[in-house]
């Protein structure tokens, strides 16, 4: 896998943010996460007036082995259905990029039917679905290594029309179930608490998942030499082309000094996944939202991270990081564009 | 007291609007609290097709007789030093307006400061603040009646400008005071649980304006003939000019089909008030913001609601509502914009 030169935020310009943030005409701390957002920014930009600029969201579309197992409420179909229906504009997706401003890319990384025809997708096709992992490999070394640099390659398009901030988002039918097995296998969090209703199973469903993602589990151990697998290894092993690539974006953001706007469980799980192949990419992700998907409080609390808005929300798409971008960008403005006591005239209270 | 013609929204739409919002390109519920909120000013504006238009937020100042008891970590000139930061642009409030495109009006409802040199800021003074509810009423019941019928036709100004959709926040220096005993005396809540440390009080602070505000409560009691007091009563002995003209802000943006965005603490005990003087108020009101103020989401409680965003902020000037126009916004969009099942050509799975 291609080496990311991550480098985390230099802390010392820490205490002059603090200081300017705290001078602005407001009681101290009143405006609460914006606050650390607005922290967090200005160490990712190193600037005490940071600025977001062109914001990009990268959707990356492909299918699942595993969907097969019936391991998911929804027909394999709806994966190119729906990335059809986003190049038409029509989407959540769609509706959240127009409202605050993103450019969209919609890229095919391995939808099990042929998008070629739809000149708004992207093909980067690695394969027509991964193979199914309760029985093999989701993936080939080889392909990890291309759907990571595809990830990689297309933030550095965005950053060189200027963009700084990155959202991701996916279409997979089935992805929560290489998402809860990548977070049980990088946590040791139990496999039970990874797993949970997706788009909408009910009892008997999740059931049925738990009881396949468990037999992967268990046969995956078994072709281990023993120890912990690395986690390139769970990554390939399980992963999607598209989550794959997300994880590439990621490191890649990263390395660039972007924002990055993290979505719900999947993005998430990507997330892990990328702080466990290079922990330098933690201090710049933002975790737009806590969905009820089970785990997904879990997963954000083994990151150490809350999510900034808890609306239920479970669309994926990256509907979730989209929804939180004028938080984000308020927090971002906050710092430029209010006055500091001084040159407001108002006493200093505390 | 004016009176409100208000009539809650016509609920035989509702099965409509739930279908329309159910067959949207996406699994069932899964947009969440967007769902609530498109069905809701769905049936406010009676339309399968609602439409955000010309959003005002409507700040109101003024100070406050319970501050001279030492109420407020703040002292009483930052009202009127910050109504002239709100006139500049420099404020919190500015930039929240600046960046959602919301049309701001500054409201002098009675600052402590002659303000009439700030043309930026109208001029409605009551007076230089209310008298001391430790001691007498806040206000004459003839000073209540004025406040109302202001906010009243601010609201009906933005109205005939095209705005349906409006915001109402606060300047008022020791304003949590009132609220805490509005919200004790009509919700029969423990006063100890309607005070908390309102900008930033400490421990002891804390205790000293419980301690203050027990002593004014006992006072008023003394003073009525036994029974529950009215509300228009509770609201004159009480509040704030600035809130009161909220509560008429609110009552007349029901009466014209708005909706309306309620900040923090201070705005949903206006909220309240406004309930209980007339209840077919309430299905016009989204919550915007749950903060930390102690007694904030005991007050959402008995309003039977839920703050739309969890971000910490205690800042006032109405910035939680503002800071949560884009997800209703987004609501909005998502009725309009998203693709249904069937002309998305999308399987419908569940």
């Amino acid at each position: 896998m291609k080496t990311f030169r991550i480098s985390a935020p230099d802390e010392a310009m820490r205490p002059a943010l603090q200081d300017k943030i705290d001078n602005l005409n407001k009681p101290k701390g009143s405006m609460g996460r914006l606050e650390e957002l607005a922290l967090q920014i200005g160490l990712i930009q190193q600037s005490l007036d940071p600025v977001l600029r062109h914001p990009c969201h990268l959707l990356f579309g492909a299918d699942h082995g595993i969907e097969r197992e019936g391991v998911s409420v929804s027909p394999r179909e709806i994966t190119w259905q729906q990335m059809i229906n986003f190049s038409r504009g029509g989407g959540g997706v769609n509706m959240f990029c127009r409202q605050h401003g993103f450019e969209l890319f919609l890229i095919d990384m391995g939808v099990d039917y042929d998008l070629s025809p739809h000149a708004g997708i992207l093909n980067r096709k690695i394969a027509r679905g991964t193979r199914n992992f309760l029985h093999e490999p989701a993936m080939t070394s080889e392909e990890a290594d291309r759907c990571i640099d595809i990830g990689a390659q297309l933030v550095s398009d965005c950053h060189a029309k200027g963009c700084n901030i990155i959202s991701i988002g996916e279409m997979g039918i089935g992805n929560t179930s290489p998402s809860s097995v990548w977070m049980h296998l990088l946590t040791d969090i139990p496999l039970e608490q990874c797993v949970g209703a997706g788009a909408g199973l009910n009892t008997e469903g999740i059931r049925h998942k738990l009881d396949i993602l468990r037999q992967a589990v268990a046969h995956f151990q078994a072709t281990l030499a023993g120890g912990r697998p690395k986690p390139e290894v769970v990554m390939r092993h399980f992963g999607g082309f598209e989550m794959v690539a997300a994880v590439g974006a990621m490191l890649r953001a990263a390395e660039l000094g972007m924002v990055i706007l993290v979505d719900g469980f999947i993005m998430t799980a990507c997330m892990l996944m990328a702080t466990r192949l290079c922990p330098a990419v933690r201090p710049y992700a933002v975790y737009c939202h806590e969905g009820d998907e089970a785990g997904h409080r879990l997963l954000l609390h083994a990151l150490h991270a809350r999510g900034l808005l808890q609306l239920g929300l479970r669309l994926g798409e990256g509907t979730g990081a989209l929804c939180a971008y004028p938080v984000v960008d308020s927090a971002v403005r906050m710092l430029g564009e209010m006055n500091n006591f001084e040159n407001a005239h108002i006493t200093k209270y505390f």
